[in-house]
This record gives structure tokens, C-alpha cells and sequence, in this order.
């Protein structure tokens, strides 16, 4: 089930994970020009099926923590994230056997790929997420009870620590986003390592390969002049629920996260009527004149219409034209106890979790 | 030359230790009750002197970190300092030799105490302040450029964290503040080790016995109804500035710490002028009628006039007749490299430093 990852890939695995990272996880456009270049010199990456794993394999999970604003004025260097691979094995005293995203949306999606190429290890085809959530708690792992400690972060001055132990998945978003804001709000993370059986029973598996499936499906509407949109619809059997022309955004960066409102003025079909979208870092609430229209854990996607690439957080601005699509979240996360962790109260909603397909 | 400490030693530390504090490190009530314990419970302390170290020994360098505000209200378990210099026992794969103090003033006088009963270790009679200072990079370790990580920190809660690598000591201070502010304003931690060469070659030696024996002199002069006050300035070689009442005081915690000013008004000699007190934990800056008469690196103490207590920037309060004492630092501190680090600029005020014996 191993497979080598093609330069096409990756490609796709940018416009894939961008739209399912639900307006965060960072734009992918600067880690994706980071893994090319890994690969035009030379660097491979071999992706494997969660149940290729040994039940006691280590697997090192990662992604860069930080506010999405921050990531697009910072350039990354792959190497970071390996380092944060590296002080997790050195903190363990044992080496990694493959390396997984925390989260598959945006730019995090390569992480991995970026620690892989360095520590020349497979990179596992899932995450934990399933898409881009803002905070480390919001995790299959975390909703599965599993032990949130230790955490390596890296920022590249050469400021490194481990924080070896939290009692709680709160906790070490707490302790690791002071260290990340102190830093610059950005760092570079490996979660607490998992072993292959956790991996196989929580994590949500072949994202990566959905991810890359999607982008290939945006790739191929482009290339058959079908409208890109109706593809991603289609293929992710979400729901198109308004298009228009965004005509505010507000934005703030504030305690390592970003923060605000865009508001997109209906066109055609919902002239005359406008949705609110709120977010830190991802989109967590969609209101179509005032009503809740989705929340999370749903996935909630802002698209360019004319190219189906995803808009951003920190990217959209005035006067795009776009639609505004929506797709129902995994059964954990909509659970009792993924609620708990990723619903709308969980982010501070007084809101009941709405699902845009319901 | 090493010593079993006594009860009584352990009370002339308490007395001592607070008036060298120059207002901060943490009044030294409660954890003085800590190490009472301890003895009562049957723990003995053996204080060795600094040349009494192999050259490889391994010495951990302990302190609270915090705002003392809050470690008035939070009280602290003798473990959590041992706890930290297991942490860093653990990360570095070796055991110690030796605890020493980070500071030998206030509360934090009391921290390798704390952490020597619990893990059955001698006492260095040593620390690398010579009194106490607000941060954690304004130590003599500093100064001669040591390294500056790693450091452990633990919170009773369960949050431990190692700083592993920071690029400056002013790094290492910011990493560590965040969290210690995270947790709560107060975390116990084990700073960068050094070897028994180090402590040689930089700490202030005898610092603890030097604190001891402030004390036994308080003690003394109370026993024999002199003035306490005049015992501790003939014993330090400081001088007497000024006398008063504490007629205003201002505080706030923030970033950790504990800032502000107290205005003493003048009595008898001084009727009618007024010092101003600006603290950052410690007493930084002393005005006399707004003309700087004392400021950092050089020691200024707040003294009640009755007993010779030290006044702690926590424990002011409207009303308390005060006397102001000031000693000059030791030299390395008064150094170009000493006030790079510990001098009026280092600690934001556009000042000369002002020796007030000169």
C-alpha cells in the first residue's frame, strides 16, 4: 500500500489541504515551494497506510503551531520541524519509525513531508484532525483520552524545549502556545509521540491521500472547464450554501491566533442577503442573516469561485468573489466527547453545533 | 568546612536572607516554615563550602521564579523544587552532587534547602546574585557568559516543562517567564547546572553564611536591646539614607512580575522630604527628593525601624515606619559586564548607576 508521492502530488496536495483546512492551518503556498524544492533535490516521500504500522511503531506526529497571518511573513525552514523530531527522540531516548500531521489542512500538511525528507522516514497517510482546527487539544487523540504529553518545539534562533508533562490536553496548549507566542507566534512542534496501534484505532485515516484526491479533482474541473466548486461539492459530498463578494473582514492577531470576521454580500441567487463568517484561524461559524447556517466541527470552506482554490483567514479580502461551501464532520468529533473538544461551546460559541447538511 | 545548619541558623537565614533580598525574592515566611518542618521531620543540611567542590561536580542552581505577590498566596511545596532538579537529572542522564541558591535573597534563600532534604544532597554556601534580582539572566553566571540552558520548571498542577536550548540568557529569561506567568505567576526551577568549577570561579561565596550571620546580628542586637537597624549597617559596611513613614504604595503583577513604587515620608532628621521607591520585585531605584541616591546594582533595603525585618515591595503597607539602608555591590557586578546585566539601564531606566557609599 506504500507509495513513492509524485511532484503532481504534492501539487494537488496544496489545492486539497488548503480547502479542507477550513480557512487555516496556514496558506500551503510557501511549504509547498519548500517540499518542491526537497524534491528537486532529490528528497522522495513515501506514503503508508496507517495499518502498515507495527502496533509498537513510534510515530512522531507534527505540525507548526502559530497564527496564520504570522506564517505568511515567516518563512519556514524545513529543517525546523525535523529538529522537533529529533528533541522528541533524544527526550525519549528511542528514534521514530514514521512521522504523521497533526492536522491534514494548509500548510501543516507538509510538515511531515518536511520532517520525512530530513529524518528520511515514511510519512503515515492521516492525521488527527481530519482537517485544520486552531487549538492542539482539538485532536482524535484528545477525544480518545490518550496521553497529551511530551511536546518538542523549535523556534529557529535556537530556542528549543520539551514540555515533558501537562495534566491535561489544555494544559499543553496552554504551556506550548505562551512559548509560541513569546517566539513570535510561530513554532515548529512534534506532538506527543504515538504508538502505531493508537494510530491505526484514533487517528483519521487516508487524509492525506483524500486530501490529494481532492486537489487532483480540482486539477482535472480546471483542465475539463467544469466549475471547480460543483467538483469539490461532488467529491466531498458537501453542500454549496452561498456565494457572493466579500465586503468586510476584520483581523487580529491576539494571543498567538487569528482572530476576526468576514462578511461576503450575496450575488445572484442570494442577492441581497449576507453571511457572516467568524474564525480563529479556521472558520467556526457560518450565520446567513443572523441564523446559524454551520458551526463547527463541520467543515466550513470559503472557495474562489472562478478556481475552486480555497481562501484563507489570513489571505481573503475585499471584493473576492466566492462561495461558501460546507461538509459534515467525522462521527468522533461530532460525538459527545468530540463535542467536548470541538464544538462551538468548546470555542466559546453559546451555540449548539450546526450541521450544514442536516 | 562543611556544617550541619541549625534551627537557629535556619532562623538568622530567614531574618538575613529578607534583609539582602532588597525587598524581593519572596518574603521568606512560608517556606522558612517549610525547612522547620523538614528539621522537625528529622532532615538535616549539610552546608559545604564552594572549594570544598570537585572541579566535575554537578551542581544544580535552584529558585522560585515568579511574582512575590503571589507566592504569598500560593504556598509551596518543598517538593516542587526538588521535583525541578530531578527533571533536569533526568534531561542531562546524570545525577547531582550539590544544590545552590540562584539568589540568596528572601523566600528563594530557602529553595536548596527545600530541594536538598527531599533529595538528600549537600548545600553549596554559594549563590550567584550575592541578594536578589529580578530576572533570571542577572546572575554572575551570566556575566562571565556561562551557558545559559538548560533550565527545568514545574508547577504543582503537573505541568513540567525543559527549556533545552536558548541562544542568550535574556531568552532563557523570557522562555521561562511565560510559562512561570502561564502557570500562575510562581513556578519552582532548576536552572542551567554548573560544574563545581564554575561555582569556584563565579558564584558569590559564602553568601548563605553571609545571610546567617546578618541574621544572628539582628538577633543579637534585639537580645541586647541595641538598634537593630545600626547593627545591620555596621555588619554590612551600608549606610543609613534616610527615615521614615511608608505614605503611599503602588502595585500591580504583571508580566510576572510584581511592579511599583512606595513614597516614604521623612521623619525626625528627614522631616519634610521624601523618598520615592521604584520596584521591579526588588527595591530599583531610591529618590530623594527626585534625586537618585541609591539605584541597582548596589543594595537597598527597606527596614522596619523597630525590629530590623526587612520590608518586602509585597509587603509594604501604609503607615510602617521604615528606615532606608543601601550597601554598594560586589564588584563583578559593578563591572561593564556586570551592568550590562544588572545596571539601571539593563532594567529600563535611563540612569547612571548610583553607588550610595560613594
Amino acid at each position: 500500500m506504500s507509495r513513492a508521492l509524485t511532484i503532481t502530488d504534492i501539487d494537488d496536495l496544496a489545492v486539497g489541504a488548503w480547502v479542507i483546512g477550513t480557512g487555516g492551518g496556514g496558506s500551503p503556498y510557501l511549504n509547498h515551494l519548500n517540499v518542491q524544492r526537497l524534491m528537486a533535490d532529490g528528497r522522495t516521500f513515501d506514503l503508508i497506510d496507517p495499518t502498515e504500522l507495527a502496533d509498537d511503531a513510534q510515530v512522531a506526529v507534527v505540525s507548526t503551531m502559530g497564527a496564520p497571518v504570522v506564517m505568511q511573513e515567516r518563512l519556514q525552514d524545513s529543517r525546523d520541524v525535523a529538529r522537533a523530531v529529533e528533541i522528541m527522540a533524544d527526550h525519549l531516548g528511542s528514534p521514530f519509525d514514521a512521522v504523521m500531521a497533526t492536522e491534514i489542512g494548509g500548510s501543516n500538511a507538509f510538515q511531515p513531508l518536511m520532517a520525512a525528507a530530513h529524518l528520511d522516514l515514511p510519512v503515515v497517510d492521516a492525521d488527527a484532525m481530519g482537517r485544520a482546527y486552531p487549538e492542539a487539544q482539538m485532536t482524535s487523540f484528545a477525544i480518545a483520552g490518550l496521553q497529551p504529553w511530551p511536546l518538542s518545539l523549535v523556534d529557529p534562533r535556537g530556542i528549543e524545549a520539551v514540555i515533558s508533562h501537562v495534566p491535561t490536553w489544555k494544559w499543553m496548549e496552554r504551556a506550548s502556545r505562551v512559548l509560541t507566542v513569546e517566539t513570535g507566534s510561530m513554532a515548529a512542534t512534534c506532538k506527543a509521540p504515538r504508538t502505531g496501534v493508537e494510530v491505526k484505532r484514533w487517528s483519521v485515516a487516508n487524509s492525506m491521500s483524500l486530501a490529494i484526491e481532492l486537489g487532483a479533482t480540482v486539477r482535472r474541473a480546471r483542465a475539463e472547464h467544469r466549475d471547480p466548486v460543483d467538483a469539490i461539492v461532488d467529491e466531498t459530498g458537501g453542500r454549496r450554501l452561498f456565494a457572493g463578494k466579500i465586503i468586510d473582514i476584520e483581523r487580529r492577531t491576539t494571543g498567538g491566533f487569528l482572530r476576526g470576521r468576514a462578511v461576503v454580500g450575496g450575488l445572484d441567487a442570494w442577492a441581497g442577503r449576507e453571511v457572516e463568517l467568524e474564525f480563529q484561524n479556521e472558520w467556526l461559524v457560518a450565520r446567513l442573516d443572523r441564523q446559524p447556517i454551520a458551526t463547527v466541527p463541520h467543515l466550513i470552506c470559503l472557495l474562489d469561485v472562478e478556481s475552486g482554490e480555497a481562501i484563507g483567514t489570513e489571505t481573503a479580502r475585499y471584493g473576492q468573489r466566492a462561495a461558501l461551501i460546507a461538509m459534515t464532520a467525522p462521527e468522533l468529533f461530532r460525538s459527545e466527547a468530540g463535542l467536548a473538544y470541538v464544538g462551538p461551546r468548546a470555542m466559546g460559541y453559546d451555540l449548539d453545533p450546526v450541521d450544514p447538511l442536516a
